[in-house]
Formats: structure tokens, sequence, C-alpha cells
């Protein structure tokens, strides 16, 4: 997997990532895919979603702020996704916090065929059934083993399973791997974990192995990220988030390449 | 009141907010409260308002883009929180620019428990039934007596009134406090009072004595205003809307006991 | 035509803005139009629009995330404007992208008096009936004659039209004019056009000829974003998205008077 041939790739197709997302992260996630080089259209009325679907490059569904009607567009425009071969990424947003969220999630998992879903460890597993704990849309770090839930959710759903935390995790159930790349100060911005999972959408638009794509994403992100905290390290928040937004853009191939780490299992440097 | 034990406590704590809030102010209002070291979750559908504002520390209404199936959940929020103890906070945007948000603004202080309202002088003079001037949401300072204003809405809604500008009022109808931190600027970033609200919030998750949890997270935010607008002083809104979110992690209990004027009525220090 | 007149105008008389638009842009927009000096104000609910479309200076209309409750509202609100003598603009975002925004665009052009429409080429090429491409709601500059689908637009809608690219047109379909502000750097900042419509709604609101407060919108909105590239260039489009907020509040007349170009169709400098 070349990590750099893969951004420069999204950079040079600009593929259109359609998100349904929620209300709190879409002026962000947009910002951050134009930041990367993707187009980003957000559009959730059950009167256009399929068109703008079908067009795509990938469809991003984020439940963070979901209602019945935004499900039903979801619904809508995944199926139209999935039959004009369109990848699919699910973000479960807070899957765990209410039941309406969880079933949500697992609703969309049923009807839809999904290529990828990222969440925190608390979100993956409460939507695979087991009950690890979660404080709002903020999934506490579980005690559990978190490369066998990724692995065991990529089988139950048949889907690759990114779970993001202080190491991400990639797994499709049979080849596993940890991203090494990230930054605390990325649970102090909102919506850091979703726009990850609309950057997902972007590289995988244009890489179809989605192993190798969900990875890619990961390392490119948190390089932008460690990069980003590295220039802002005692500003605060606020600075960082901006400083994400200029690396989005700003980090190159070269540099995703020389500081992604990306191991295979828990071990050896497969990057 | 020990205004640095109370924001120390919401660091430690840090209390999940469940803002039903506008579309405007969505991601900033969870940018600062991850900023100050609470836990945002934003949740508006009936199907689960319920389920999340009986986990919340506290719960937080605006009416700044309502919308009649919003009102429903915020209704039925606000019973679920009344029911198990969580303190509704609420902000009347706008109240006084059209009937239908001075009526839903009354309606929520009907039927529900509200531990605190934080609004300006024409939003708060408006539900009480004073014709003060505002122009859309952003109120005009009034020419009435702000703080006997504070007072006689607090006696007539049982309620914490906290009428922010040039000063700040709090009153339970007895004890009333000015708060005398703060900067103009706060006028040119939008949803600057929104999030205030939802600081109200989780000072009040963490602090019972209503006067005290509003007068603090007042002095709180006034005091990283104060900061914020000095190190962005010729730079503009943009800048200064950043520096905030940054001064609002950065602000230790320290200076905000050293820099917060907090004053009983208007006349003697209290702090 | 004295371009720092009319700034100087929206800055003195502050006028209250209502923007029913999409979910994408609402904080930025909001932003933009208090750094600009005008008082924004966003209210979508059917409940309460036309009240607050009447005391507007202008309403904005921005389709980017519509649905059918949303176009409702437009219509409301927009009927309530022109019985009030209140300036319309219309933003067709994505116009083109799904049948439903085309339509919609269209019919509300059909049944309101709309003083100027803002968009890209092929957003107003869409809804002339000409067939230019687009990818989702980024209009790609098309090969036509851009001078002469804003003229033809113009007389087909009897309205202004603004369409924004490398370099600006604006037509009424007599007079035509051309800005040559502005950076390609907006392009990364999502909303950018969105906000920009929202700034020809505080224009036109205090000048009543919409050929020349359009035309000045553009060059302050060109003015500012120079300066704030400038200012930002190497450090990419977060930093950029701040500093254009940050010279919306400061840029003079007076700067605008002497780095504005707008010329006669395309030709003879007329500023």
């Amino acid at each position: 997997m070349e990590l750099g041939v893969i951004l420069q790739k999204v950079r040079n197709e600009s593929p259109l990532i359609h998100n349904i997302t929620n209300v709190v992260v879409t002026n962000f996630t947009a910002n951050g895919l134009l930041a990367l080089g993707a187009s980003p259209v957000m559009a959730y009325a059950a009167e256009e979603v399929a068109d703008m679907a079908k067009i795509a490059g990938a469809l991003v569904l984020n439940i963070g702020t979901l209602n019945p009607e935004v499900v039903e567009s979801m619904l809508i425009a995944g199926r139209a996704a999935n039959e004009h071969g369109v990848p699919v990424i699910l973000d479960p947003v807070g899957a765990g916090a209410t039941p309406y969220r969880t079933s949500t999630a697992q609703k969309l998992l049923k009807e839809l065929t999904i290529s990828a879903i990222r969440g925190n460890a608390a979100e993956i597993a409460n939507i695979a059934g087991q009950n690890w704990s979660i404080k709002g849309v903020d999934g506490a770090a579980g005690s559990g083993d978190v490369l066998e839930l990724a692995k065991s959710a990529a089988r139950m759903f048949h889907t690759v399973v990114a779970i993001t935390g202080k190491e991400d995790i990639v797994s499709d159930g049979s080849i596993t791997l940890t991203v090494k790349n990230g930054h605390p100060i990325l649970t102090k911005v909102t919506g850091a974990g979703c726009l990850l999972s609309a950057i997902v959408g972007a590289f995988t638009a244009v890489e179809k192995n989605p192993v190798h794509s969900v990875a890619a994403a990961l390392a490119y992100y948190g390089v932008a990220a460690e990069i980003a905290a590295e220039r802002t390290s005692e500003a605060g928040p606020g600075s960082f988030q901006i400083e994400l937004l200029n690396q989005l853009a700003l980090v190159t191939p070269y540099e995703v390449e020389k500081r992604g780490i990306i191991t295979l299992g828990g071990a050896a440097n497969v990057h």
C-alpha cells in the first residue's frame, strides 16, 4: 500500500463526496474535504438524495443528529449508491448512547451494503451487541480488546471496521492493521471523527481495496493532526482546529509516506 | 462563592451537556464546551431526547431556529430532565422578534421547571410581557432598568434570570449579582451568547446553587473573552473567535478568581 | 457608483438580513454578516418567517440543503418580503446537480419577485435551461460565454444576475459590469459563495439600484479576500477563512474604492 499515491489520487480526481451528516459538523466536514482536495456536497432531502448519491464518488452516512426523515433519506441514498457501485461509509455517532441511535446504525448495516464503518470502540461495541460504556457521543475507551472487537465486528457486518482512538485499528475480519498516527488534542475538536469518516469516503472513492483506503485515510489524517499540533502546541484547541484545516491542504504525499505508521495486527510495521 | 473551585469541578467531572439548539451555533457551542472541559451532545429527535436528557448533567434549550418538531422535542426532553433532577437552561434567542418565538419561550417556561434563563435585556423583557425593542436576534440595549427587570422576571418565572450585556445581571428574585467581565467584541461573534448559555448549563451541572453557578459561568466566560480580546485586539472578529476557544481551554481557576468581578446588586464587590 | 459610500452605509445602518439558508454555511454566513457590520438572523419555520421577513432589510434564500418544508417557508417569507418592499436575493446552490434543485430554483423565480440571483456559471445556466456541466455544488467553469449568459438570464428572469468565478459578471439585461477582484483560495472555503450572496443582500438593503449594490458587494468581498490572501498566503485555507472574517470587518471604504476594479461589459473601467 502506497499511502502517498492514494492521497495524490484523491487530489487529482477530487471525488464528489455526498454527506448526509449531523448539523454540528457540516461546516467543518465540508471545509476539511475541500482542504484535502475533494468535492463535498451535503444533500438530505428524500426528493434528491438518490440523484446526488449516484453521481458521487462515495456516500458518507453520519447519525450524529438523526431523525426519522434523515434516516429515510439515508436508506434511499444508500440504495442508490449500492445500485451504482458507489461506496458507502457509516459513522455511527453516539451508538449506545440512546437505543434509537444503536438501532438506527444496525438498521443501516442490515439494509445497505456498507464499505466501511468508522467509530470509537464504544460505538462499534454497541452496534455489535457488546455493552461497552459510552457517555454521550464521546466514547470512553473501554477495557475490552479493541483489536478483537474490530475483527469480530468486521466479520459480523461483512465490512471493513475502523476503530479510532489512541491507536486506530482497521480490519476486514481477516487482515487487521494498526495505524499509529494522530494526536490527543483531536478529542477537543468537535467533529474531528466525523471529518475523518468523510475523508475515509474520499479515499475509498479512489482506492477500491477498502482496508488500504481506510488505513491510508487514517494515516493521512493522523499525520496532518500531528503537524498541526506541533505548530500550535500551546495555543489551544481553536488554533489547532484551524491549523488542522491548513495541514489537510498542505501535507504532502511524501510527508504521509515518511511519517505514517501502519503495522500488521498490533506488531510489525508493514508500511 | 469560589469561582475557581466551580470551574475546576466542571473540568474534573466533565458533565455531559445535552443541547437542543439552533443550527447556526451548534459547532461553536460544541467546540466551546469541549474547550471548557465539558462533554457536549446534540440530540433533537423525539425518538431519543428523553433518553439523552436523563443521562445528562444539564439540558440546554435554545430557540434560535425553532420549529414545531424541535419545540415538541424540547418539551419531551425537558420533562425527562425534570423527572430525573437534571437542571434545564433556557436561551430565548430572539424572543420578541416574532410572536412565535415569544410564545414558545413562554410555553417552555410554563410547562417545564427551568433552573436558569440567559438572554439579553430585550429578550427577557419580551417574555416577561414588557415591550422592549428588539431587532432580529440582536437585542438592543433597552432604556429600562435592567436590574429591576432581572429581579421581576426571576420572581415571575420562579427561576434564576441572567441578563447579559455591557454588564451582566444575575437574579433569583431576592439575591441579585452583577458580573462585570466580558468584552464588546463578543457581539461580533455569532452564537457568543448561545455558547454562554451552554456553559451556564455546564456550571449548573456541578454546582447546585444556580445563582452561584450562573454568576461563575458568566465571570469565567467574561475573563476568557477579555484575555482573548487582549491577545487579538487589532486582528478582527475571526481571530478573536478562535482565541476565545483557546482561552476557554487555557484560562485557569486562579485567573478567573483574580480577574472575575462580581458585585452584590450594582454595588459592593462580593466575590 | 461610489463603492465606499455603499459600504459605509451598510455599516451605519446595520440592516437586518433574514437568511433561509443551508445547514452547512449558517455559522459562517452569520459571522461574515456580523463582520461586515450587518445584523444576521436565521429563521426557517413557517410559523415565523413572514413576521421576520417583513421587518428585514433583505431576505436571502439559499437552496443548499433544501427540503419541502424549507421551500414552503421560502415561499411564505418571499411573499411577505415582496409585499413589504423587502428585496429578495436567491442563491441557487447546486442547481443542475439534481432535478429537485433546478426545479426549486425555477419555482422560486416564478412565484417571487427576486432582486438578484448570485451563482456560478453552471448554476445560472442550468436554471436558465442551458445544460452546462456541474459537479455537486461546485460549478465547473463552463465553456460558454459567461457575459452573454448573465445578460440572457437577467432578461429571462427580470432580475439582476451575478455570475461569480475568476471574474464576476453583473447584469440586469441592459447594463453589464465585470468585477475583477477576489482570489482563487475562496474556492477552498465552504460557503464562500453563500456568504457573498448574504452580503449582496446587505448591500441591496441600503442601495436600491441593484446593479450598483450587487457590484459593490462583489468588489468589497473580493478586496477583503485579496487582502486576507496576502496576509495568509502560505498558511492554508483554515487561516484564510479566519482572516477573511477579519478583513470583512477591517477593510475600509477607502481601500474598497482604491482596489475595487469594476468595468463596463468586459472592457473599460467604469468605477
